[in-house]
């Protein structure tokens, strides 16, 4: 994680809450990948004439929406049903940073999705590093650490194509990314009274999803 | 093709003007794959707890996005340019005829996709299919052959989804899939000024994109 942009860590409650509620926790994240694959498409269309963009997003949303097949899978096999949750605040608080005028736009959607995928990046691999029996289901952390490697090139690719973008459009990249970067951070630390793969310190009170609300496996 | 949805062909004129303005053709299926790739996503947000037409879709998406990575590089080699147009009227003549009310709504977007993929699965065939020399450039007939099977699939996939929908929801597939292929068929062969991948009968008058609109191939 050297070359990370984050400039806070993931507060251990965070880590404790995931484990306690880990079924929530895979469901939040089967919609953070489809998320994923939905935003970079988002992009191909805003920025259609940028081809090197297109054509390296395009497998970036190839492999998140893998990511949510796996998910999904693992969900059935450990009975976890889907939930209609309403989304965090996390991306909003993001999306309300990020300008409204191009070019600073274009590097703004770049450097926030870079942020976003250095976090899932960090978390997946705090999840994964859990001692044996202390942690997720083993499955669970297996995927995790997969998954944990894709996240750390996704995030390489969204500061390089930022990068290059700031090169072409004659814009300073480091303060802006500082300047994100704190957004990013106060969002995923804070005190956050949501869990979701994105949400900040836990705060007391929030109750687990119950046995009772895990569907069978279906046929 | 027996299995076809399709209420009527395309109109021998749409294939003449396809081989002559081949470089405008390859740019605007290069959009119709985003376009089938967002669509897919689009459902899957739409209907997130039916986990099959998710996990279904999931993957479907994955192919269309391979899909225009293999149109871009095509254009690359080609030298032909990404080109900004309008949407052509196919998309949206068969959206003004989708329900806005469940359930309905859901089978009619899926009949939909499966008739905009049924389309295309044909009129790649026709394009494949011309005699050497008089039709596309050997590269583009040949991509063109290979994905006609895979849109065979593709609309086929969405049939059987809009069958297992009608069935749990108690509607009636066959009525309403001649009514929307009647609107799909009259958009795709009726006279029309524009041209595009899923335009109709040619109207005279339309400039060919220009050699000298050709970009040279990217280093």
């Amino acid at each position: 994680m050297d070359l990370s942009p984050l400039c806070a860590p993931t507060p251990p409650g965070w880590v404790a809450e995931a484990v306690r509620r880990w079924p929530e926790l895979l469901a939040d994240h089967a919609n953070c990948e489809k998320k994923a694959a939905s935003t970079a498409l988002a992009l191909m269309f805003a920025y259609p004439e940028d081809r090197d963009l297109a054509a390296r997003l395009s497998r970036l949303a190839r492999e998140e929406l893998r990511h949510f097949e796996q998910v999904d899978k693992l969900m059935q096999q450990q009975g976890v049903p889907y939930l209609r949750r309403k989304p965090g605040r996390y991306a909003s608080r993001l999306r309300t940073a990020v300008s409204n005028h191009e070019p600073k736009r274009k590097l703004d959607l770049l450097l926030s999705f870079a942020l976003i995928e250095a976090r899932s990046c960090e978390r997946f691999r705090l999840l994964a590093s859990l001692p044996a029996g202390q942690g997720l289901p083993p499955q669970v952390a297996s995927l995790y650490s997969a998954l944990e490697v894709s996240e750390a090139r996704h995030h390489q690719l969204y500061l390089r194509l930022a990068e290059k973008h700031a090169q072409a459009a004659g814009l300073v990249i480091a303060p802006r990314l500082a300047e994100l970067a704190r957004v990013e951070a106060e969002a995923a630390t804070s005190p956050d009274a949501e869990f979701r793969f994105h949400s900040g310190e836990p705060v007391a009170g929030a109750p687990a999803l119950g046995e009772s609300d895990l569907a069978p496996r279906e046929p």
